[in-house]
């Protein structure tokens, strides 16, 4: 994260939630399909007839997620449902969705088979997440873990003088747990978590971070510091020369290396490890290669100064961010992570992925649009209590994304996928 | 940038187009809404109702640019039309869209009224990026520059020892006029402006840097750089122990300081300057009080370690990008930018963007698909020759939502702005 | 810093120490040169005959600061007396020792006039130091704070699966009352500050985070952090199947975001404001240009990647470190800032600097040096129970140092300077 | 680098010095101590009595090289030889000095075996190098190579407009020549190789680089800068609004990803494979052990948002530069670098460094100073010609501390050690 302890403890207590540590390793650990069979594939892939279509939305309906408004089946929502979620409006813009899936999922939160809506326009990027997906579910699946829950706001307060503003900094640590109760009073679903304290000579830089249950919550945070902003002005003892709601240390929308290691968002992880028979038959090349890749990937992006390290996760996190209705400008923070590949003693592939900035939400925002309500459902992850098994089942699609996208330029076939699957043409 | 002579030298006479600069200085001089009428505004931006909606569709047909599909009036392309964008497909997600403008750019490409259509489901957005429009256009618009275009792929070669990796790059570097041969004879549209050599021990990480014409070009350069490494490992006198087509340097999908530095996509720059009426009118605050903002809000991002520094551009770069049939997923690398506000010598606010990775086309990849041919056509930017006007477009639409955000968070607006819109009621 | 809440307190405790925050403003507060009269300036700083070293060495000797190691009166200490801080000795390394001063710090812990010793072979350095220093003397002072004090050391640990890591993880932040308590055993000096927890899938890396007293403690953290590791590794449940007691996450002698945001060492601030006749006569230029040059600095390094944005912090630091007997190594680290420069509302320049990561003891490893020993007690900071004041002594002469570079960019004599000192004549 | 391809062409005419690349490859290559005899240990490296001590110093002198001056045998020079190194001069710094060797080193510039100074006062740091330095000696020697070689200064110029920027861009594009003519007239040292152009909506930031010999050159190219700065400013068509001599894109001083990716300094680059038994019995862990470690701090260092990532170049770095006059200041950006271990085919373990940043000088500013000068020529690389020479011997040492502390930190020894050798104590 790094969490220091007090929030640790806060978190392992509601994370665990009264489970024992064995029984976790239980819930993580593989299923494989041989002792527990998955569900069925999505039907036909690779096709593009109007019959394959209508099995696949045949299937799902058989499956009880019907997907009329997916599907074209029913018209528009009245304008005037959709103020709150845009203004001046003309219309839908459509992006074409497809599936992928099942993809198994061993989480605290996330435990089944999930299908997962990936609305994209770019060729080839279904077919690798799926291909993904087979391994995870082939190897009896991916572990996953939300861990931090939060999201941030910060607001800045500037000064005449040091003196002021290390004054105000001692005031405002004393008034946390007024904050707390005024927050209380404010929200419904808001919980302040943490105010840290950035003291910048004159400026005072004050990091307020909450949890926000279901919701993706940056309007949340938004309402809550506001409130104790103007409770702050009213009662400080040292009144600042101008202050704003926000700093720019939020990190709402920006790839950057405070909140990476903060968490904004969900903290998750997902690892899996692929037999080796699983590399060679399934990607064509070996743990050996794939290792060889991780090295030569990693040493690469770490120099460009990226946030984090990995592969093209913000490939699979818009595309599921797209069709659950979900802030898609969030991609800029949400797509950090590090992607890490291993050899394991026994010769087999270890892959894991962390992913500490998964914003993301299950009710309010853009998820009450009719499309996203129907993907939502078709993971089952619609509605309150599914944020975190959400974001579980997020983290583990990147992570099928990330061991396709490095199998294909391992065996070479980086190129010829997005020949294959881009361009129109199936060669 | 930092862009070296020969390279700045090239970039300038495709730029200039065989104009002097005063004429340069002259196409980007502001236009006054006094001497230049501007464009009319979008009807009802601030209403819900059917008949609003319905006068504003029927805007922009009197304009020439109907919206059938946008609008739902007219059914799904056949799933077939739709391989090469999507695989296991199962419908379209439905993004509400909205519109701004009239935005006066008086850019080197682009140089006229644009209205913007926006695709997201965040209350306030379109609200907040129109308000800024408005302003921009207020004040005659804002200049608006295309400088670099460039897309690259980087391709890594391991060797057994060091030796080997610098025999290799000397020998590479003295095949380069071969590879743009071979470029030349691969692809009707890309052409190879740089090959960088960035040596690391025994390995070897080439980044060749693409014109990708019209097209974002990340498949086309994908190809290019195979057809070039199948060369390579032909011909080359010391054998790689292994290598892949992509080494994590391109910055493909990832905020990164290098490409932050070196451009991906396009580098456009956008500037305007506020009289100080409009901003004590407009914004409710002065252009003292902004400037406060900017560099608190600077030193705060400064500091979160970001790629760069600015407001909010994920927001508006992700609609539009959305709206474009643009692949959202860089929005991860699009992002990045950095925004200045400035008090000038007569008291007034200039307000500057410089977007160094806006990657974007206007032909091929999701820009076929219907709703996005509607808005690139709505926006006078569909086809071959408009990329570097789409670019300014978008970057002086980021810039108008630039002003409007700092100006909220100044005039103490930016919760009451998210309660107004962003909760579906008019308060 | 961040820091959160409780570690805010009790800092705020251990730093008040016992003052109301009335009192903290007074002893901030500046004191004018026409109120309290300021030592006398160090004799004939630019003059390089041996009378003039003399009297320089005779001015300070009168002051109770003999120098005779400094100036080459006693031999050196036999080669015994070194173990502990060489091998394989073959003698002393010199270095040009240059003094500024009198610098006025009115800080929480440095109170006075401070003469501030730096060895460097940089010419010019000295000079323009100086400069910077008799114009925060002039302006009454600059006030100082060390807020956070810490050093880390961070082991990783490696498990089989996340499952075993997470299980690690509850473990582990459940014994943190018994590491305190072993380090409080094992330690005279050390405190345990914190622990934090960042789990990255199968690997969990902890970041202790000690309180060091007077000593720059790397050693101390390390020998403590083992302590922990060797108790950890004994009692977990779940064995990892390797770990080392530095994972690469403690920030020792590398710039990173991490730390620069944490605290490594001590967090320290320094702020004066110049007023405009001073910027006007001292630095010939004016408040309005020197923020034209904040501005494009500060604009021009962030764009770099930089850690922090400052001007030259590193020039005073090592030389202030090198002559003080600190772990020069730590400039890599150490030297990361935030300078910044600011027009007030009455025309005069506001003038900050943030050091976060001041890494510095005044007592144990290279403070017992000879040399180093004078050079502590001629700023008055030999010995237990001023590492504080010591750190707000050397942010002071940083920003001095920053003052005095952005005057000689903005008078245009930044060239000039170096001419005249750098090259060995005055011209 | 990434370098482009004319500047790579340049680079590789100067480096290979007319060879052809496979006599390169023999330059490079390990040359094992059994056909090759190394030259003697330095005696005693692990003892502090008076005798050891003149021992070395007898070894020394019998070697051609003595050291009067570090053995304080003579006295101090005359003050007045010292102007150009330091103002307010009061004596000399002592820093212990201890030696390591003989490392043997196969590079393009240094090809020998090389006993290098390191001045510092943190016990274990030269025993720790040294023990390095004998498995690297053991294995043949290090591969070495220094590839670009640059120095840069950047100044900024702001108009009132971008249109005026970009004018001004262009017109400066085309004067490059001229400039290049005008280093030519300024300087006997100095060549201009290339101008990046940054251009920030209205501010344009140029980035000049240049050759500067053998001298580490920051002042050098500050006064061509300023000789181009003035042609500019008398001839420039259009006239900024204000400009600096430095916009703070130099990296001067400053950690930062864009010098860490163009060169600041000299690039340098070291590798060595060790022989597994090397790795059991001089380190007394395992290569599989040592990989364990890279990949768990590559993927910590890089989540701080460190540049570059490695383990603690700084130190010997730091020593090595105090010793020979370097400026110490200079660690912030020297310091960066990649370290990389790997398990080769055959079970041994290839190690290698990257140092993009190694700004050294054999002449001029610190290394005319007395003891400089000893410890230059006791590593043969005092004087003309002998930069990169002595860069690669740099980057080899690093080489060497980075796989001891590696091999103490695998072994269980990183805390074991500090306590021997750091504590004063030998136990």
């Amino acid at each position: 994260m790094p969490i220091p302890t007090q929030q640790a403890l806060q978190l392992i207590r509601r994370l665990s939630r009264g489970l024992p540590f064995d029984v976790l390793a239980q819930r993580l650990a593989p299923r494989p399909p041989e002792k527990v069979a998955p569900r069925p594939e999505v039907p036909f892939p690779r096709e593009w007839s109007r019959e394959s279509w209508e099995q696949r939305l045949a299937f799902f309906e058989g499956q009880g997620a019907a997907l009329p408004h997916l599907a074209g089946r029913v018209p528009y929502p009245d304008p005037a449902a959709l103020q709150g979620n845009i203004e001046a409006y003309l219309g839908m813009t459509w992006t074409p969705t497809g599936v992928i899936g099942p993809l198994r999922v061993n989480g605290l939160h996330a435990h089944g088979d999930y299908y997962v809506p990936l609305a994209t326009s770019e060729g080839a990027l279904v077919a690798s997440y799926h291909r993904g997906a087979r391994l995870i579910t082939a190897a009896g699946g991916a572990s996953a873990l939300t861990s931090a829950e939060q999201v941030q706001r910060a607001p800045g307060f500037a000064f005449e003088s040091m003196a002021e503003s290390v004054q105000f900094t001692a005031w405002v640590n004393g008034e946390v747990d007024h904050f707390h109760a005024l927050v209380e009073q404010s929200s419904k679903h808001a919980q302040l978590l943490e105010v840290h304290t950035h003291l910048v000579a004159n400026y005072c830089i004050l990091i307020f971070a909450f949890y926000t249950g279901d919701a993706s919550g940056q309007n949340m945070v938004t309402f809550c510091t506001e409130k104790i902003c103007e409770d702050i002005i009213a009662r400080t003892p040292v009144k600042p020369h101008h202050w704003f709601l926000e700093a720019n240390m939020s990190g709402d929308k920006k790839a950057n290396a405070l909140t990476f290691l903060l968490t904004r968002g969900r903290k998750v992880e997902a690892e899996v490890i692929l037999p080796r028979p699983l590399v060679e038959h399934g990607l064509r090349t070996t743990p050996e290669r794939m290792c060889d890749y991780w090295r030569m990937s990693f040493v690469g992006g770490a120099q460009t100064g990226s946030v984090g390290v990995s592969g093209h996760i913000a490939n699979g996190l818009a595309a599921v961010y797209l069709a659950t209705g979900q802030d898609v400008a969030c991609i800029s923070e949400a797509s950090v992570g590090v992607t890490r590949l291993e050899l394991t003693d026994s010769g087999d592939l270890y892959c894991g992925i962390t992913m500490p900035n998964v914003i993301c939400g299950t009710v309010g925002g853009g998820t009450r649009l009719p499309t996203a309500q129907e993907c939502l459902r078709l993971m089952g992850c619609e509605g309150e209590g599914k944020a975190s098994m959400f974001a579980e089942v997020i983290a583990t699609t990147c992570l099928a994304g990330e061991i396709s996208i490095v199998g294909a330029l391992c065996a070479g076939e980086f190129a010829l996928a997005h020949a294959r699957f881009a361009r129109g043409k199936n060669p």
